[in-house]
């Protein structure tokens, strides 16, 4: 299994690193996360660099792709010549997007009517005829989007799940929650992936 | 406002970037966050690479310091040399740690007694005498524990609250929320911090 984070120039560290770090802890052979940039280095919107473990294409051959989000995420969901460098299945890849990442959902395709992105990037998916979801997760079939930067472990979860199964995800969480919370968050976890299971 | 991120080798990419990323939404004149490494890049424990935006020692004379957690942290917490780089002032700095990160408030003498943190962690604590407190977040004054990787957004919430207000605290956590979910995390927080505001 090889797992695609789209991480751009302007990344929102959350958006990249909340769901990298969380996929990184399957524990099965083969499984690869890997941050993937448009160059050998990105700065995040704080100032932040960072160097690319894979180049962008490395997503046209991995099992699940997931779109960050960041400052510039618009202007890249515009280039066409960005784009081109992207040729994704939705019928044998898993695909995500967390927040504005949802651009990348819409400008390919991938989610034709509903979508979830954050409160910022909701106008421009309005404006082109998409209705936003009041949820942190919409998924349909191999798509999933997010809001909010903190749905990226709802996220990762999802993608766990469909591509082991829901335990293993939910052993994830559990381990990563916080201490004392636990349960509590494995149970905030299935609500928000509940229609999808 | 000069925030210290303490990222070392084999660093977790949530116990530093949640904190810093949340910490970085503070809109405030010479509010600044940084990433302090021991060396001029560091390799988190799934690969990725970052450039330090400031040595280590610029934690001694942040207003903020907080020590991210990783693969080698008792290697670090047990190097003389490296605890000699550091000297905080819990009187004048607000100090917090996330998982492992533990380790140094226990070295520095910052927490004598209880503590929060990580499972893997918790037993390296009680062996030197420590309580584990079975909590997300153990505050003392200036000095704040946190445990489980997702309570990094505790943590960052406790620093702002301590360095502002909660309200200032409450909207950015608003803002990173899940959608559809907002008014719960704000409440989850302030469940988190009640102790302490």
């Amino acid at each position: 299994m090889k797992i695609a984070i789209i991480t751009l120039d302007a990344f929102n560290e959350l958006d990249s690193f909340i769901a990298s770090a969380i996929l990184n802890r399957v524990n099965l052979p083969d499984w690869e996360v890997q941050i993937c940039c448009p160059t050998d280095q990105v700065t995040s919107m704080n100032g932040v660099r960072i160097e690319a473990q894979q180049p962008i294409e490395y997503a046209n051959t991995a099992d699940i792709v997931l779109f960050g989000s960041g400052m510039k995420t618009l202007e890249y969901a515009n280039d066409a010549s960005f784009l081109k460098r992207l040729s994704l299945d939705p019928t044998k890849q898993l695909i995500g997007s967390q927040c504005s990442g949802a651009l990348f959902l819409q400008r390919l395709g991938l989610l034709e009517n509903t979508i979830s992105t954050d409160t910022l990037t909701a106008p421009k998916l309005l404006e082109v005829g998409m209705e936003v979801a009041d949820q942190p997760l919409y998924a349909e079939g191999n798509i999933a989007s997010t809001g909010g930067c903190l749905s990226s472990y709802y996220l990762a979860a999802w993608m766990i799940t469909k591509a082991t199964n829901w335990q293993t995800a939910a052993d994830i969480i559990h381990y990563v929650a916080p201490v004392g919370q636990k349960e509590m968050y494995v149970e905030m976890t299935k609500g928000a992936l509940a229609d999808y299971l």
